[in-house]
């Protein structure tokens, strides 16, 4: 085994990098007193390969270490075959609670959600709840102190007291008074992307999930939250990138997955870009009649593609985080129309420059009519910049509406959408311009 | 006013999309009672804007209601001119503290860091050290009790007590007996993505932040990390889109910030494009000897465009998780070769098949020497998507080694490569089959 991870912070570093069998090899050497943190800062997806890879009389002790909403993370990553055996190695009341936790989905709050809170009434004092809170610690039942939720006989929610209000209460005040009953809560089936988005408004260190009802189901704490978050950005940069969006690690996906997840946008994309083809078919007798028309094609539809990839993944990202909304379709499409105007007039003018500046140098020669091919090519960018940014910022829109994800308004589809009208804005342009001259 | 916007959370929700004016108008109609908590929710940069609009007389009470790290923040986002005044608002405690604060880069750890935390002594019992947070608490000088930090009479972190562990143990241990030594630490000038993989590594709800001698400088909340994580998506997100990072929302941006951080990327690639028209006149006697071959320009360029994004923002996202580090570049290489080649030669027969059966059914006449065209096109396709793979997957790892973002090998960028180098192998294999039929 290498040297260099000797130590297990090292160890977690290359983790990811390493094969399941160098993984338990080196899992079965750490010493005693570091192996059960280690085991617990693994990812839920490697915990599960962990246990299925060691021997049955050793998969118990790792099971029970795990807090309820950990185990069930690991429960979720094993195959359905297995799942009753990792149920059976559980103790009564983690297993009743896991039992609960699974009927959630993953993507769910319920499926972030951990029953494990501090819990008040709202009659004790402060003394009393203190000490309460005090013995829920010792008994582990509790993830975060931060805040204790008050219930009443029923286990509904009527207020939250944070940990400050507690210690700074007098012994004598109940906790009815000092709690705070205008709280933030969400319901166990919000989306997680949805519950991020409250976290980061908020800034709460956790949530309690409510049902219809407003009995208590338990808590989200923000440190999960994070990954919540890591995913979600993950997932949008993979489908804007053209892929779908990865079940795994990158060095971890299988080959076949990753062909598949990719193979299946990318064939889609080409079906849609044989339209150039198409396209370019109808202006064969122009393209034969001036080939220098040729030349400047994959500038004009790459520019297009370029503006559209801009404007795509800047409305994706504003809409996934909240900053954009459907009702502002009309100030982004106001806005974007100004931004590819004047792009489109930058590049346009960059273009005209070019070929005047090539052919005076005599480094190129575009024929006698170079000046009106020149303007045919910056008009087309101006057209083509234009469209891409339009139709790449109001792509996003229109998923939305269609309750599908905006990310899918990838760079690629962006690209593959405005080369085609690329191609047609361009011939018509220099059927225009060239006409009597060029082209008849 | 809009009747929707009379509770808080609608206000909230609101609030991105309105102008400075409705936000003061709107923030002056909040009851008394529920003012305080809204202002605490707004981002820094909101908090700042609103303090400025409001007259002299009723600045003072908001700077004080924040954390010395929150005030920090709102600080940093108000002009330069503006920022003794603001100063010179806050409590001497706290102006202390945030001086401090001050110092350290907005990026670092320092930057992210609260001079707030629960500290213990290593001597204490357990009954004292449970008394000695309470009071820090009440005194509102700890963000977290989650953690409290065990330092010795210079200030040196020696280690940490959770507060389960604080509350489970006997009254007569000493907090020595029971902290924990090892721990997860973080210097002040540590990168803040750093950190937040840290974060997510460790599923920590706090880092304690320490100088070069050891002594404890403050801790890092999760949740600050969560914004961390989101903004750091975004860059790149952006980046991937073919854009400078923006400084703020999409809809708050000016629109000439907008159309510099899109025009200067656009113009880049714009000229990088230009290399085309240059590669397409070296192959002007082709294209006029055999426009059929013009027709498929777009489809193949594009083609390595989609694959070489594809790879890239794989690749650009599992470098940003960590997932995959500059050692691991045989390994992608390897593995992007076998899917680039996959996937061209799906994308190729796909082409291939296209072409026969156009030909077939009469939807177009490709010419007699269909099938030499058909086979040119389809072996160009795999070549194409093959170099756009492995273009898009290393140039991650050069401007790694460069030390740049891997995020700027955009998906335009790539794409932009691609076509040069595409036009290139689809003319040289081209000359290669068509020689003696279509081309002399």
């Amino acid at each position: 085994m290498n040297s260099e991870l000797q130590t297990t912070s090292a160890l977690l570093e290359a983790w990811p990098a390493m094969t399941p069998e160098e993984r338990l090899e080196a899992f079965e050497r750490i010493p005693r007193a570091e192996v059960d943190d280690f085991f617990l800062e693994l990812p839920p997806r490697d915990q599960a390969a962990l246990i299925l890879a060691l021997p049955a009389g050793e998969r118990r002790i790792w099971m029970r270490l795990l807090a309820p909403d950990d185990a069930t993370d690991v429960i979720q990553e094993v195959p359905e075959e297995e799942r009753a055996g990792f149920m059976a190695m559980l103790g009564q009341t983690a297993r009743r609670e896991v039992t609960a936790l699974m009927a959630y989905q993953e993507d769910d709050a319920g499926g972030l959600m951990s029953p494990r809170f501090a819990r008040l009434r709202p009659e004790m004092t402060i003394d009393e709840a203190i000490a309460y809170v005090r013995r829920q610690a010792q008994s582990g039942l509790v993830e975060t102190v931060h805040y204790s939720y008050v219930l009443d006989s029923e286990q509904r929610l009527l207020g939250v007291v944070t940990f400050r209000r507690l210690f700074s209460g007098q012994r004598d005040q109940i906790v009815r008074d000092i709690m705070r009953s205008e709280l933030t809560k969400a319901s166990e089936d919000m989306d997680q992307e949805q519950l991020a988005q409250l976290f980061t408004e908020k800034h709460l260190l956790a949530i309690p999930i409510v049902d219809d009802t407003g009995h208590m189901k338990g808590i989200v704490t923000v440190d999960d939250i994070v990954d919540v978050v890591e995913e979600e950005a993950s997932e949008d940069i993979q489908k804007i990138g053209g892929t779908e969006a990865l079940d795994g690690r990158y060095l971890e996906v299988g080959f076949l997955q990753m062909v598949r997840k990719r193979g299946g946008w990318l064939a889609a994309l080409f079906l849609g870009e044989m339209l150039t083809a198409t396209a370019m078919g109808h202006f064969e007798k122009e393209i034969a009649a001036a080939t220098v028309l040729a030349l400047f094609i994959p500038l004009i539809i790459s520019s297009g593609g370029n503006s559209g990839s801009q404007a795509t993944t800047l409305v994706i990202r504003a809409m996934a985080l909240g900053e954009v909304r459907l009702r502002d379709w009309w100030r982004v499409v106001h806005r974007e129309f100004a931004s590819g105007l004047t792009l489109g007039l930058m590049l346009g003018s960059i273009g005209y420059i070019r070929i005047l500046l090539w052919q005076s140098l005599g480094w190129y020669d575009y024929g006698v009519h170079f000046q009106i091919v020149a303007l045919t090519v910056a008009c087309s960018l101006v057209g083509v910049v234009l469209f891409g940014t339009l139709a790449g910022s109001t792509l996003p829109f229109i998923l939305r509406l269609l309750r599908q994800d905006p990310a899918s308004a990838s760079a690629p589809f962006v690209a593959t959408l405005v080369d085609v009208t690329g191609l047609i804005i361009y011939f018509r342009v220099a059927s225009f311009i060239l006409a009597g001259t060029l082209l008849k």
